[in-house]
């Protein structure tokens, strides 16, 4: 019986774990620090008030509880001890003969690591409601203001990070306050809204073809977002943001601007790349230690004929957790390994309602029909029927509507209420 | 143009709120310090799991949006000077011709605050999502122990108060344990999850005739809940509860055990009852301040022939906002007011999935019946098409499954995530 240690239950982590699901000599120990599975390209989603956390979130142990050789723990994974093929948890030391590492990424803030508390980035679901929390309390705040200047701040929005993150929330952004919100203020016009999306780079969506970043542009613009390009965030503070000499005031500031990858990189012992991801071999695991994998956001892979590594996208994770399973397969029934092989299936950005940009292979398309396909996309992907029911009701009520279902403002945190 | 204030954004506000909309020579202006109204009936469902915080919760103003007389604001009332017809709000005091203090009930642990901490209430979204988190880490917590002693702290899970939420809550964890974590879990036998109610008097519901009382404690024993009566809780703490010189060992506590008005009563210069509730006419308002209307639960209203002021329920302060705002008109028409009169609409409990018992007038019934019965009358009155739609879908869902929607450990506080 081989012993594999999952870490994280991520799109590679929970494939891996399914991949080796009722294998023969197999047990499976997958270990999450949340009890669930977050469909994060959808998370922003629940950022803009679109969707609840628990559309796009399943417990880990719901969707595994088919396989009778995999257990799920919750718990934090604190170090590595690879030589003695150990890992040492928050309840105690598990040894392994196999481990995965699937940890994945969170936001990083280039060494200004204050900037956090004025801009929250989007990884978590706590992320996600604290990020609504501020654009629903901006609104609110501007309601009961009756300083111009203080009302304008309030309705000003920064988003920092031009990649489809950024994008989705700008949109998002400028398109609830046009039409969500317009019927209901009495004392501002929602239509007043500013939102400005920064970008360090000469344009956004780097990774689509300028094409692609044009028509994102001007369909941003079409919602009242103004796009900053080259222009390098140099300070984030409570009054807002700086572009070098340029100032903006501003309520709100989100941070989609960089990611870096889990902590448990520092115990494998080799150079890290730029985003703290380690280089590792052709198939997936350390040059070291061969019976160590790591893949998605953790790990740094670069195809052949590329100079860049393998993006940090939900598709990437996915396939690298399969081909590990099937990898460790392989060799529990003493067959040799394959290398990994990455079947690019394009990319997407949804910019508010019935507008997107899609790149396929050869083919680039917007507008509606690129909008459908990310809706389709996305439903096909998503987690448990229930999941894809429920998001499907709320998308189709949003469109008819013009209507958001989770505008609510949660605290942040838990409250003494009695006396 | 007559100004009124309407403080609270609960079931007695919104409808004092809709029953003023839209009506000529009034202005309102509705404050709350959230900006849901939020279907509490239902919460104890959002703290098992079934539903998302977003199913019960829905924005004030876009309940109200239609009415261009009702302006909705966000935020505290801190204080009141009735004499002077203003509150004191944390955005500046504002001045009213009729005040309707309609702020409801939170909590109480009877001089003993430092018990919340161990055993959270249930009146908030908050305080849902804090108790869905306690229950789903206990569930995790005894998966990763191999103490077969601390493993059965932490399937032990006490409910103190055995109202209709302490009953509720009581029949929802035996149910969850009995079915849906059955399957999930490796290292535990689920079944082995020890659920107690404890009540201090000598029945649970005391509301309820003893025929109705008697039923629930049978069906909540069919479901494995065992039901402590006559037991005063004498000490809650890391351990678990005392109930004089008995202990018993939990790591999960939930108080469901009493409420006290709201802090505004303090302000009104009346003597209060033991619920922290303020006398007032038969009219609804205060002796000396006839413009001061006080409706819900902030209030102690008496029926005539009845020794007992009426029930913290919905439907008593559905009924007051509306028969306020009907009084308002009045006055402003230049007619005489009338005085509020009750309609008894019973009162329900709900054990369990297809068991409930019911009161209404001298029907008595329990069983299937009323669990449907119970069904029909929360999804009338639950605000707004979609949510309606939405909390059926998940209702049918449940039954068929067996399988709890929401069931998301998300964190007590925003952590700082980046370096």
């Amino acid at each position: 019986m081989k012993k594999v240690i999952i870490v994280g239950g991520g799109f590679a982590g929970l494939n891996a774990a399914k991949g080796l699901g009722n294998k023969k000599n197999i047990e499976v120990t997958l270990i999450d620090s949340r009890n669930h599975h977050l469909f994060q390209p959808l998370l922003y989603q629940v950022a803009m008030a679109g969707l609840s956390p628990a559309d796009i979130a399943m417990p880990i142990r719901e969707i595994l509880k088919k396989f009778k050789n995999v257990r799920v723990l919750q718990g934090n994974v604190e170090s590595l001890k690879l030589a003695e093929r150990t890992i040492v948890t928050d309840f105690g030391e598990k040894s392994y003969d196999y481990l995965i590492l699937a940890c994945g990424a969170k936001h990083t803030y280039f060494s200004h690591s204050e900037w956090e508390v004025f801009a929250p980035g989007l990884k978590t679901i706590e992320q996600a409601t604290e990020i609504r929390r501020r654009v629903l309390t901006a609104f609110e705040k501007a309601e009961r203001e009756n300083d111009p200047l203080d009302q304008k701040k309030h309705l000003t929005f920064v988003i920092v990070g031009g990649g489809p993150t950024g994008v989705e929330l700008a949109g998002a952004i400028g398109e609830m306050s046009r039409f969500t919100i317009a019927k209901e203020f009495r004392n501002i016009d929602p239509k007043l809204t500013k939102v400005i999306l920064i970008e360090a780079g000469p344009r956004i969506l780097p990774s689509f073809t300028e094409a692609s970043s044009s028509q994102a542009t001007r369909d941003l613009e079409k919602l009242g977002v103004q796009v900053w390009t080259s222009s390098p965030v140099t300070q984030v503070d409570d009054r807002g943001v700086a572009v070098g000499e340029e100032r903006i005031n501003a309520a709100t500031v989100l941070w989609a601007a960089g990611v870096k990858a889990s902590h448990l990189n520092n115990y494998l012992g080799l150079k890290l790349d730029q985003s703290g991801r380690v280089p590792v071999r052709g198939d997936m695991c350390l040059h070291q230690f061969p019976e160590v994998f790591v893949c998605g956001d953790q790990a740094s892979v670069t195809m052949e004929g590329s100079d860049e590594p393998l993006p940090g996208l939900a598709p990437v994770a996915l396939q690298q957790g399969r081909y590990v399973a099937r990898q460790v397969i392989r060799e529990v029934q003493g067959k040799p390994r394959e290398n990994f092989k990455y079947h690019n299936k394009g990319q997407m950005a949804t910019i508010g309602r019935s507008r997107a940009v899609a790149e396929m292979g050869k083919f680039r398309f917007s507008g509606f029909l690129a909008w459908m396909t990310w809706l389709l996309v996305h439903i096909y992907y998503l987690t448990g029927f229930k999941n894809r029911l429920f998001v499907v009701i709320q998308w189709a009520w949003a469109y008819i509507s013009f209507d958001r279902g989770a505008r609510l403002i949660v605290d942040k945190e838990w409250r003494f209420y009695a006396d």
